[in-house]
């Protein structure tokens, strides 16, 4: 299983960065290759500066060892190995009216100490983080978001998404992250499920990501914007910082467990403002955002 | 002693903001008087795209109530009030040449059940955050800090820079986040000394402060930069936010325990930008600033 991913993930991260590359027309990923000194590594790709997108990485990395301390505690086990692999992609673009995007799809074993797997899972997900909001955008996501869904059970859907909205909601903000997506993890083997299911479930998700994302950037990369709109984003990527900083455990398990800074933290914004209590006006675009920020809608 | 206290810092905040006000020359600060809804407030003083001054923050607060999970589980207690005040500061400077500061200077009480006094302590202290590191300045400010240590003990400057350095470090980017200065917590009574003599440590730092660092800002604030400078500021201001939103106590204690949030993150800076893996080039003044910031030193 976990070579049969790990060829998944491989060949997911090249189609995902050619298909950017298209998009943007101008800036290429510069990749970087690293190891981890506990076992296994990384591939890091990296596009700054494009003409559509202004920071961007789509990572993979298959790591493995003995369980780190903050895993052995949260397992409840004395020792035992490990091993994780996962593609993780952020993209911030240039144009305020093209959403940040966001997106995960991981596998992970744990192994007693004769080698056997004792437990393994798959866990992930894809959501999206606008700074105005069309509501055409939100359904389109979506609703291919659903559409994988439905294909493998009629519960998925209703379950990720609510999944998704609790695990992006940025409490001290009393507001989500963005309008949300998927969200699923310790996809286990059960009594109806095989991990060939989780897998082509899973897989599914991940080939899903250029459908649901490509067509927004597409449609919306070439408005006008000015500062007014540019100043917004850069205020809202704030809240996409705290939110990765103080509430994202991906981001804390990997800064806390010797993870490569550099492909962790290629998650943040370029270019972020905070300004003091900052409101926008009643009844403006900024504002009807923050109100379904607050307040998340059933899209389809 | 709460009282003793809280009028020090009453005053400190108007000394402080009256003579920040001054240096600045263009922008004042904005006050918010905001409530707690379990019980006390603050008065939250703001000033934002100054001369010298792109934002900082000057607040007081004086709260009370039932002690907050978080911190019954920290002292191990079922039950208690409590009583905490303080003044809390961080200034960011326009031109690159002049450091960021931070200090808090604070008093806490805890009850049983009868309200009586179960213990009493002081913490607090002030740091310096450059971006272009000028030895005479870093020795400025390390010398008022001693010299106010001095007065009340031998052991204070070391003790205090040390907690300091161990206090500010960045343990996922192995590297402080500023040049350090004082930081202390639980100054209790002891057998040799009173709390009034903590009172009027805790009350001699925080009257140093403007010493500490007016001057430096009087002999940068006009020096001539560009681009470069501005974004080597902005990038290290990237540390500052992964530092306070990673790390500090302070901050994930007050996103925890519903503080005012907007209070809590006037510590944010105000432009702020995240490059892929970047280093300063070799020999150069920023990758100078790195090399201590790796390996803190002592100033006097």
């Amino acid at each position: 299983m976990k070579d049969q991913f790990y060829t998944h993930i491989e060949s997911l991260q090249d189609s995902i960065t050619t298909a950017i590359e298209e998009l943007d027309g101008v800036a290429k990923f510069e990749e970087d290759i690293w190891k981890r000194d506990e076992g296994g590594g990384g591939k890091t790709r990296i596009i700054e500066n494009g003409a559509v997108f202004e920071k961007g990485g789509v990572n993979i990395s298959a790591v493995h060892g003995e369980l780190p301390e903050v895993l052995r505690k949260q397992f409840k086990v004395d020792e035992g190995n490990f091993f994780a692999c996962g593609l993780s992609l952020v993209l911030h673009p240039k144009n305020p009216f093209v959403p940040t995007v966001h997106a995960n799809w991981r596998y992970f074993e744990m192994y007693n100490s004769q080698g056997e797997i004792v437990t393994q899972w798959f866990g992930g997900g894809q959501d999206l983080t606008p700074y105005y909001l069309v509501n055409e955008d939100a359904i389109h996501f979506h609703t291919v978001c659903k559409n994988v869904c439905d294909s493998y059970s009629p519960d998925f859907y209703t379950t990720f998404k609510k999944n998704c909205d609790d695990y992006f909601w940025n409490t001290h903000r009393k507001e989500a992250r963005g309008i949300g997506g998927l969200f699923f993890d310790y996809l286990k083997e059960t009594n109806e499920l095989t991990m060939q299911d989780r897998f082509d479930f899973v897989t599914a998700a991940g080939n899903s990501f250029l459908e649901s994302y490509v067509p927004i950037v597409e449609k919306r990369k070439d408005l006008t914007y000015d500062n007014s709109h540019k100043n917004w984003q850069e205020i809202r990527r704030g809240r996409y910082v705290e939110f990765n900083l103080v509430h994202d455990r991906g981001t804390l398990f990997g800064l806390k467990t010797k993870g490569r800074i550099e492909s962790i933290l290629m998650s943040l914004p370029p270019i972020v403002q905070w300004k003091y209590n900052y409101h926008p006006d009643i009844n403006s675009e900024e504002e009807k955002l923050i109100k379904v920020l607050t307040n998340p809608i059933d899209w389809v």
